[in-house]
């Protein structure tokens, strides 16, 4: 069974992801489409590509990901299929793919030129269903990544705000808000030893909550940070959203501060 | 691989869609359930069958599509299935297929009346489930259309709000608002000969926008006209929302003035 | 094809439900995933119970059904598996199950404490992906309940409102409020015998509305109640929300007064 997965900013409002998986379905009725979001802010490349960043690796190997938050669609912007030791990518190259790219390693990339692996007639609004659910509907048949074009050797990527560590403590900042409101920061608690119990973050100089393991092990209505589901430090309140109860969004600061702490 | 399509407005927060699937899955365990959407507006029977009618021909041949718009569900309404020369459907008999028949060659028309193709105890309020998910999977495992009652020889129609040409202008309304806020009109660009970069769309007896490419073809924050997906012309703002920034709604007149226009 | 059916409160705008569906198609590619809903309100249990006992009962026999809403992830709360007569369910043990499995014939449970069948690196945060996906999809599988952990004997149940009875009458509450607005009360048509044209709704001492056979038995805006579509009584408003224009809510107190009931 060949899997292939949707990241977009298509919601689910209207029609555009039963269209694609149309598509899909008419080209290889047997594969397994399954939806990471639909819910991408539109035109948020951003967090298309923390979404996919922070899914692509539980799926088994050889899925293959479609993720399309396409705001230059119908203009020059590319489009690529990239081929990883694990996964196929097939996106707009605008940045959507290089977080989950940036942990992967890359073994081809192409661009999607062939119009033969396209539907017939082309739009200029959409590319989710005209172009990329028939690409990797293709794919998902086993067809070779070189019939959909010539060979690149970059993709566009976005700069991902690395933290800054200063003696004991990392300066780093909020980069996805969750439907609970909990505030994943871009503090990796695996890239350093001596993120534990002893930790505490502050913002804007004050102390905004210390280092805990569960989501409840505070009382209800505290904020606390924990190691999330990525790996990554987040902010979170017990029972709330620590998003609106701290006024937090994507790009506030956060300070860690701990006992000792020693970069890996 | 038989394939199922699910258009209603029972939204994904309560157990609604979920059930229809179940019921589904216990009658044919193969067929490939495939949602369009589920966030039509509470009864608005018109918006279910436009997100039909944009949909349901990117489906492969033999799929059988559900379309649950119900606001009349426990009166005497009638049910039917239509077979078309590519595509079967199901749905109460109030309009919701209309427009996707309106371009179908249709076949064979039956009224929904035989309860063994039902569930057992069929409810006065959810028939998507108790009467239209089990007649789908049925027919989804080749069950004759003449099982599932007498045959009919007309449908419910709504009415599709037809441009009007005069000279070189189109007057036409709006007839949906999609999730990016953009505002489909009822002006199909196949239809007639010389759209295209030198029209222009007005209303209210003011220039709105130009008729371009692509959604970035003007700066970011202005609003322009596309040939959407679907084939119709459509407004739409680079980055923002058509219908919030020009106060465009569903039945909003506009007119599309171009050099030279021929009917096709 | 074994089918898995998902409720949670984890919503669709973030990943966690895709990633859920990647662990699952991982261990076993043939399982077939079904959405009940991930539009639980956050934490709430009882909703989260409410729904799933509304809709488990229209899946084919050897569902399995999984319920994560799990505000005590992290902490020690247990999780479980119940097989019953037909189906199995997982979640954690805190009372989601509770609704359905009161109409259930239990013949097992388990605590989930065998890590081989989680994921390798089991987070604070997400047990949906880490812990209760990879179970299902194993026992999807034909894994034997014993592998998952030791027997138990009970499980956390929740209580459920019973309606009072008072001669010809019935004091009852709402206790789940619908997307359309209809307000879901705990009085089950099916226990009492005279439950008919003849009984009115009435709420803060107010006649509030009669009961009929259908949504649209009524003008345009009119209130209603009708036997809703899992057997319990509703209130309803022809075309609109009872919630919000009765100003119903969980827990509102509604009282059925008719001319003759026996208890059943």
């Amino acid at each position: 069974v060949s899997i292939i997965t949707l990241t977009t900013d298509f919601g689910t409002s209207d029609w555009f992801v039963g269209t694609m998986k149309g598509v899909i379905a008419g080209i290889n009725p047997r594969a397994n489409v399954v939806d990471i979001t639909h819910e991408v802010a539109a035109g948020d490349i951003r967090s298309g590509a923390f979404a996919l960043a922070a899914s692509y690796c539980f799926f088994p190997k050889n899925t293959i990901h479609v993720a399309v938050v396409d705001p230059g669609v119908g203009t020059r912007r590319k489009a690529i299929a990239v081929q990883t030791t694990n996964y196929l990518f097939v996106s707009p190259d605008n940045g959507v793919l290089s977080f989950a790219l940036g942990r992967e390693k890359i073994k081809a990339i192409r661009l999607l030129s062939n119009e033969r692996l396209f539907l017939p007639d082309v739009s200029r609004t959409f590319h989710g269903r005209d172009v990329f659910a028939p690409v990797a509907a293709h794919l998902s048949q086993g067809r070779s990544l070189k019939r959909l074009g010539p060979a690149a050797n970059r993709f566009v990527k976005l700069d991902w705000p690395r933290p800054k560590g200063k003696g004991n403590s990392i300066e780093g900042e909020i980069v996805y808000i969750d439907r609970f409101g909990n505030a994943i920061t871009n503090i990796d608690a695996g890239s350093v030893a001596g993120i534990g119990p002893d930790c505490e973050l502050r913002a804007s100089g004050k102390r905004l909550c210390p280092l805990k393991s569960s989501y409840q092990a505070v009382p209800p209505g505290r904020p606390e940070a924990v190691v999330g589901s990525c790996g990554l430090l987040e902010i979170a309140v017990n029972g709330g959203s620590a998003a609106s109860l701290l006024g937090l969004k994507v790009g506030s600061g956060v300070l860690v501060q701990c006992r000792q702490l020693t970069r890996r």
